[in-house]
């Protein structure tokens, strides 16, 4: 069980984003050259969080992705979800049906107790994505950063937009 | 982000076996036909479960696939490393260490923030597959099933090992 690149990367970058200033934002290009990273499977990636409300394109000049709402606003489970959909980890494929002991389906009505055992679980994970904000995150960074280094990156964001 | 098909079979499987007589097993043959899936696929997620202690092999007739220690001390976390490996879903690549802004290695002892928000939710959903026990979903089952369908469960196995 592996979550996609793209939630890494992602989710990095949806850090970053809220020091692109008003009114403009990141190209993909940019974004990829920030992280060295494949700019084509990247660009499919920021599709998919704009699709699901998290980043917003900005047109013209210094235009690109910027976030969509607040950081406050976006969690590490909206950003697992835009990419990797909201299907869960664990798909019953109902096989107490199969075979020459199989269930009828009429027996069926409430949820095998092993797909209800690991939907469980898969909540206890969901929950803690939700709990954590973009911003949370941003704030636990920004603590273990240096002055130095927030310069570093605002600085190269100006010049993308400049 | 989706589990090997082969946790929801092996859990299935793993839960049947404590109806196999003291000193008999199932063939990897008689538990794909029981569950209609395919043999050969199946017989590598049993060799997954055998090293990694949960199933034990018996030789000769009426000999095939055990549970090797009691369902009270098999876990669906067991189940699951067994097949997927140990490897947590997010796998950090250290991307903070990338491109023009990238950190130097050395002021990245301590794990990223964003890697760290996923192992915390990763923790919580082990934790949840660790406190379920075969024992438990056995339990379950046997709640929500009719003592017809146990009795069939069990004159199929007979017929397996006789």
């Amino acid at each position: 069980m592996q979550l996609a690149k793209g939630v890494e990367w992602t989710t990095h970058i949806c850090a970053m984003l809220p020091l692109v200033p008003e009114g403009q934002g990141l190209s993909v290009d940019a974004l990829a050259d920030y992280f060295e990273v494949p700019s084509a499977y990247l660009a499919k990636q920021m599709q998919l969080l704009r699709r699901a409300g998290i980043v917003r394109s900005v047109r013209g000049k210094g235009g690109g992705y910027r976030l969509a709402r607040s950081p406050d606003d976006i969690t590490l489970l909206d950003i697992v979800t835009a990419i990797e959909g909201p299907m869960p980890a664990f798909r019953c494929t109902e096989i107490r049906q199969n075979g020459p002991c199989g269930l009828k389906r009429k027996d069926c009505k409430r949820p095998c107790e092993i797909a209800s055992a690991f939907a469980v679980a898969e909540q206890t994970y969901r929950e803690a994505l939700q709990a954590k904000t973009l911003a949370s995150v941003m704030q636990d960074a920004a603590m273990n950063s240096s002055p130095e280094h927030m310069v570093e990156i605002a600085g190269w964001v100006q010049r993308q937009v400049a």
